[in-house]
């Protein structure tokens, strides 16, 4: 029974990134689809057509940097599943809950898209983020105290873990608060830290390369 | 002879699952992606911006729990699948009708946040559901039927998985009638059964956790 | 170097069938999202939605249809897929094409959706299947030639497999041609071919359930 | 620790090739979702359909290019995976920028799609199909230095793989020169060098079939 039960805990896992990488790959490239087109029957020049995209910029600007934290967000809990030894549903479940945050992406970057001077638009935009680090940080704890973390994985990589969650976020949330100055503020800071996780991220990682 | 066979009937189950992963994946972000944006020209304050958002509530519930409907019918066929020792093209063909029914839920979930407060949709949306749980019990009694079922796996296993979709379809069609008094207490006592189906999903489970 | 090449050519059908599931997963999900939801502002009454979804039944068993169609056509290079030793670029290629047509039935089947009554329609429905075949029937010939099939598979299945693809074709042209009477019967037997496959899909299957 | 080290960074090359084929796989389905429907209200013959669909061509011929380029796109990386031992989280960006290249095709093909005659258009697309082309060099290359690649994929191969990018991307480069001309001239030389690859790539490939 035991073996049974191990196989499918492993398999379990399995099936968990494969629906997460699905979710993922779907968000990221829908990002991309809400670039609206010009309308062909408004553009007249190869002028005309170049000034309407540049009026694009900022939104592609803002696409690439959902793209990023999509991104990292992928990357958290891919390590995450590769320390498990093995899953339980409770676990999935709060994999599940970190996914819904995963389909708000591409809703709550269209918002702030669309309402890049509004603060309304920014908090929301954070609290998406917020929200997939919060279950993160739920599903690690969580694999931690239920045992389903490889016993070979020492301590200081498990503490490491949520040490990288809480610092991340408490970077995010100091990027929402410039909103008291100015939503581009915090964009520009937000951004500055996701460029910092894709471009520098060797912290947590093994000196392998 | 006999080893190609396995092989292939393995194969084929792994594949199954994939298409399935792919499926539930596109169908939890195609959920939030039918979020209707405000329109930009009409929103010229924070607090009109708010509003606005504020009025999608019950939208974004409505979506939360057609995610909860996904997650919950993403986990039991995935439970089917690791108890199956090999699969044929006619349990393929049940867990494709099966899919089927889980592309039909964003289009009942969206017909159910456009009309709430219509007992059509309602019945509609239960309908889906209990497609879903029609074509689980379908899949399962075949597959015990057809001999595709790991003969490691206990009778009390076996019982358990039919039973467990007898119970839940009850509470759901309990649900459903409700409708008779509003709309609202059909979706309340739904949301209830899903909520407990996740987050309290012990039974069914080994103690391994 | 032996062992390496072998490696890569095997790892490469995973990543075939891999892409394929996405292309088949992504496209059933589609099929369904094009259903036109009910415009609020003009439904008054339970009676009135119910009567504008009666109206959506053609539309939803077209899609019915379709799905069916995606299964079918799923079903068959998995196996295919399955009796391959390896792969290598040019057949890479063939299923590229073969995924080509794929993409090609959510537009096929909207078109034939709304305009049920033209022939215009419904021909390019049938020549979309065609290609499906067509590439299906070259991608199991090269396969047969380049010597990628797994030297246990008898030649009666090989045969079979090309048998198969033939007289599926040939029962779909027969229904395209009935066109010259009415789409409608067009239609209603290509409906009765894909049931047939999908329901009674016992022949080319071992005799294992 | 190296065993487990080792693990991860397989397991983390296996999670990068499944987010890659969800790109791509919903990217080259979404390039057919944007052939736009004729309006049913406004054809009322057969001829009249035949004739809205004949109009389409240029955008179905201008999607097939595309989907040529994004299997193309798809098959290279699917080498480089190959070759490698493992992965590490540098490669991991320079691999998710890439795949952000491959999100933005649907974007460039519909503008390319809508703007046929306007060199801005043509050139944005280029820009695209280089920046794909400068992330794989650019992965390739990384690998390469940091040690990422199996000891036993001789020197050859190695360098062969820079070559053929830089090779293809000369061609790409020429053929945006020919908009100087005309962008149809620039588009069908483009087209030409895309079917060179799709249909005759048997260059770097073992001598196997």
């Amino acid at each position: 029974m035991t073996t049974l039960y191990n196989r499918i805990a492993n398999q379990s896992l399995d099936r968990l990134a494969a629906l997460s990488d699905g979710v993922f790959a779907f968000a990221m490239t829908l990002l991309v689809l809400d670039l609206r087109l010009p309308v062909a029957e408004s553009i007249h020049s190869e002028h005309a057509l170049l000034h309407t995209l540049a009026a694009l910029a900022p939104q592609i600007l803002m696409y690439l940097m959902s793209f990023l934290t999509l991104g990292i967000f992928w990357n958290v809990p891919q390590t995450q599943l590769h320390y498990l030894a093995r899953g339980d549903r409770n676990f999935s479940w709060i994999h599940i809950a970190f996914l819904f945050a995963v389909t708000l992406t591409p809703f709550s970057t269209r918002l702030l898209a669309e309402f890049l001077a509004y603060r309304t638009a920014l908090l929301l935009y954070w609290l998406n983020i917020l929200l997939l680090g919060v279950m993160l940080y739920a599903s690690w704890r969580y694999a931690s105290r239920a045992g389903l973390i490889q016993e070979e994985v020492p301590a200081e990589i498990r503490q490491a873990i949520c040490r990288r969650v809480v610092i991340a976020q408490s970077l995010y949330a100091l990027g929402a608060l410039l909103c008291v100055i100015s939503t581009r503020w915090s964009l520009a800071f937000i951004f500055a830290v996701q460029l910092n996780y894709a471009v520098a991220p060797r912290f947590l990682q093994p000196r392998s390369a």
